[in-house]
């Protein structure tokens, strides 16, 4: 069933042949590597997905997280997989080999962690949210903290949340009343409550370590006044070892429409005035600390989107190829044989735009997993503040497009299965209920619209911008020079041209008027997802005409399947911005001015 | 919670200011009825649907039908929502009086069946489909078989099925293989199974009838070679008594993503060889006959996505009035009150899009209504005449236009909920889950997509689209005389013209390659769709506009919601049309070239 979960060529084309991570061996963090062990990684990663994440997926909806009143309970399964991914190094991929870790790039760790996605969206979310709360303290903790908690963190002894949600706050974080008093010993008693918070509590691990956001009487007030804080569940000795529990209250459990396997909870902190946390970092800076994390978070959600709409999508076509109704509009014959679904045009085009949504999402993905790695590891300065900027600027699209595309790819899949799809004896209903979360968590779409218009691109006097544009005519000047994409290339160009053209229409509105110049912001976030994603398609065109002259067989099959799919995001999809852009050149204010009294 | 199942402003407006349904009351038929009688009926259906048939939606989505082994069960409050609906008389709303009826028009019928639709579609269900069932041997049974059967199902005594689907044919029925061989008394043995049989067993009624599409041996190969059979659960004397249990047994049910308060069953006929059908009407005219019922029941299928959308869009609005977050961006002051969620402009998008989805929607369902009333009851036959033709052609896109955006509006509502609308404990992933089996039953949109083009707009040498654009051109003209709508009239007008240019394209296209003409048949069925739900804005925006005149305090705001509606609708989703249509005219072949091996 491993073809069910993620097509193997596809990440093997797109890792080493789109976008050359091969290179990364280059540089000394990773000498060790090579192709060969990265693509060992993956196969590692394939094998336990398939044997221990997929075959659960289902009975993990099917059984959520129960509470008896004492502890949160999970099917075994999800604590068996994750001793799996564990026991396998997943969880300190990417950190150095001196603390037992593989020193994998980030492109090759979400690599891997694309095909746990995939296989089992809700089980991989507890060691998701673990990496993020490690990664978070290993930027800003003490030495101490890391002593304390990351070790335990990366061996899984202990797992992790982020926990900023509050009930009457949602996503303005400024309202959170979470709050933080000194106790005078250096700790701080927290009290408050915190909502959906996911894998808030289960029975995984000796310890769950909360990285709480919360206020501190006489700060600033809003975002600024907003600090970080550890709280853990059982409050952790110097030595390691785990003292008495903390008061951190479970006060229930959300019951939602999908990603039902990882718990998500509402968690009550000093209900006996007993809630101990240690700050992390200076006081009011736990906005500005989660932010440090939020690129890799969303792109975290971005390519959990994407994976489960590429598992939708592969399970669609086995389904098309196998399935057989009806007959070609060619054969009148109604006693001729049937014909396997795919075969009709209307199912391709189902099957094509679900294709080009996730495997031009992923290409996304790894882009911008490899600008992580720029970021951190290239051996030129330049390289690396270019690669930050550029990371900052797509992130709201790395998030947003495959929460937009690939769960409509997911949606395809069950109209492809048709009434079957839409039953609970098929796994294409699931997808369609868990891909649904990610518009929403990590910051809603209409969050990363205002993110990108309001801050992104004119952020450094539309410093970031500039760059993306280069970064694409590099790409479009390499199409250029290829016949089969020559059309591509030009009109990836021109419709460059035109958002930049709007950007800089809109950023002059919003000066004057900032509600206006963002009201039209979601558009502006799908119609720069369309050509950014058109880009990553060129892109992919390119490595596939390049390599399809002297291939053979399947795979020369597979790159004329990357050319179609790429002609088809160029044909479809690129041409709905014209009206976008149209529209958000006109200013248009007919949702600014609706007035709520008219509904 | 009235105010959240269906607008009822909206309904009369709808009703009598845009359709003008009261001048029906010049016709004989409805001579005894009035504006008031009728807006009594939707009165007496809002009181059922909120006393009787909302309070139980989540409970039977928590508690789907089950099977002992012996019957299935459904939840108590199904039999008794439906026992004040059959007791108030909705079904035989549109009967004669001397059957019992009400002699209401079709559209009233409809606009009270909108109401209890989006109170609980799942159980609705149960009612529609046995009113199909009797209309169906209305139109064709024999005397005898309207008096054993027709009678009961109106009393509600019995209730009915409609079975079609089977496991190896789904959308190509020319494939189902159940049989039917006369017994030699003028009755059929049928053998055979149906799949996905909605209402196929339940505890609700004395007895079940199904009409079972199977063919009779010898008979015509392909569509052509089925008929139509009357299957009751329990054999029917003549006197109207029940006999012994026929040979029908339940072999399993479905467990839906949603709708999973309607049964669907697995239903096996003759495997004892003792299950007896009655032929009804000539043999080998069973699709036909089908055929006859289709408009009604896609209608049907169209109605009830609009009203869950509905409802949907209903709650996020209550939401987004209730739910107090963050600022509005000229406030930058954070001790600021937080304001309510619909003060964001994106927030008001999002609501906007959705009124527009289900309001533009529901004028399309009781358009294409009244088009079966004048067709049935217009004094004047070419009214009758043309009223059928329109009907014809508009049926795909009042099936799948609701089918899509309607869906979207449910997707939308949780979007407005954020996070709680992804959990159980708010209604509206419940409403997706249900909205998500429109685009499947009763012809996938797909299906529809090759009815509008590859049969409807070209029959009759185009008869049907002349019609179509003579009709728009005069709401057209009407809307160029207010000058409110100038443009969108304009815009309209462009956008047919657009749509005929490429319907010839694609028809002359389609006679050289059918293959060919059809590959893109679901972006035509979204274009065709797009322009005519503008037009019903422009109606809808001409009766505001001359409404508003003279309107005060919440009629003016009624009317200038509508008003910004038709704007919205006008200014971001005709225009998508542009990319459409022009990716038609090109005849682009990408997806029809597209191999299944390149996948």
């Amino acid at each position: 069933m491993k073809s069910r979960i993620v097509n193997r060529r596809d990440l093997q084309f797109q890792l080493f042949e789109a976008l050359d991570t091969g290179s990364l061996t280059s540089r000394p963090r990773f000498a060790d590597h090579s192709v060969e062990t990265f693509m060992g990684a993956i196969d590692t990663a394939l094998d336990i997905a398939d044997e221990k994440f997929a075959p659960h997926n289902r009975k993990a909806d099917e059984n959520e997280p129960t509470f008896d009143g004492q502890r949160v309970k999970l099917i075994p399964e999800v604590k068996e997989a994750l001793d799996a991914y564990r026991a396998a190094g997943f969880l300190s991929a990417v950190r150095d080999y001196d603390e037992g870790g593989m020193q994998l790039p980030v492109t090759m760790a979400q690599a891997c962690r694309a095909v746990f996605a995939a296989a089992n969206v809700s089980t991989i979310a507890y060691a998701s949210l673990t990496l993020a709360n490690a990664n978070l303290l290993t930027a800003f903790g003490s030495p101490g903290q890391k002593q304390r908690y990351v070790t335990h963190l990366l061996t899984g002894r202990f797992f992790g949340t982020m926990a900023l949600t509050e009930p009457q706050a949602g996503s303005s974080l400024g309202d959170i009343t979470t709050k933080a008093t000194p106790r005078g010993d250096g700790t701080y008693a927290i009290t408050g409550s915190k909502i959906f918070i996911s894998a808030g509590d289960h029975d995984l691990a000796e310890n769950i370590v909360h990285l709480v956001l919360a206020k501190i009487p006489g700060g600033p007030p809003g975002v600024k006044g907003i600090s970080l804080f550890i709280v853990p569940k059982l409050l952790v000795n110097q030595d390691g070892t785990l003292g008495r529990p903390n008061d951190v209250a479970l006060a229930g459990l959300f019951h939602k429409m999908g990603y039902r396997g990882t718990s998500s909870t509402l968690l009550s902190f000093g209900e006996r005035g007993e809630c101990v946390g240690e700050l992390v970092g200076e006081p009011h800076r736990g906005l500005a600390q989660m932010f440090h994390m939020m690129n890799e978070a969303r792109i975290g959600v971005g390519l959990g989107a994407v994976m489960v709409g590429y598992t939708s999508y592969l399970h669609a076509l086995d389904y098309a190829r196998e399935r057989p109704q009806g007959r070609s509009m060619k054969t009148r014959d109604p006693q001729a044989r049937q014909i396997p679904i795919v075969e009709h045009p209307d199912v391709r085009r189902m099957l094509l735009a679900s294709k080009s949504y996730v495997e031009g999402g992923l290409a996304l993905c790894l882009y911008a997993a490899r600008l992580v790695d720029d970021q951190n590891t290239s051996p030129e300065e330049e390289v690396r503040r270019e690669a930050k900027v550029l990371l900052d600027l797509l992130t709201p699209v790395v998030k947003s497009f495959p929460a937009q595309y690939c769960v409509e790819a997911s949606s395809l899949a069950i109209q492809v299965y048709g009434g079957y799809g839409y039953t609970r004896e098929y796994p294409v209903e699931q997808f369609y209920r868990d891909n649904r979360l990610n518009p929403i968590h990590e910051g809603t779409s209409g969050i990363q619209a205002l993110d990108l218009l309001g801050r992104k691109v004119t952020a450094d006097g539309g410093r970031a911008i500039e760059l993306l544009g280069r970064a694409m005519a590099r790409d479009v000047a390499a199409a250029s020079g290829i016949e089969a994409l020559r059309a591509q290339a030009s009109e990836l160009r021109g419709a460059w041209d035109a958002l930049r053209s709007v950007t800089r229409r809109l950023a002059a509105a919003g000066a004057e008027d900032a509600e206006r110049g963002l009201a039209n912001a979601s558009v502006y976030l799908d119609a720069f997802g369309l050509v950014v994603v058109s880009w990553m398609w060129l892109r992919q065109g390119t490595a596939a005409a390049r390599a399809l002259d002297g291939a053979k067989g399947p795979d020369a099959d597979f790159y004329l399947g990357k050319l179609s799919a790429c002609r088809y995001f160029f044909r479809w999809e690129l041409p709905r911005t014209g009206a976008q852009l149209a529209l958000l050149e006109s200013l248009d204010d007919t949702c600014l001015t609706m007035k709520p009294a008219w509904f």
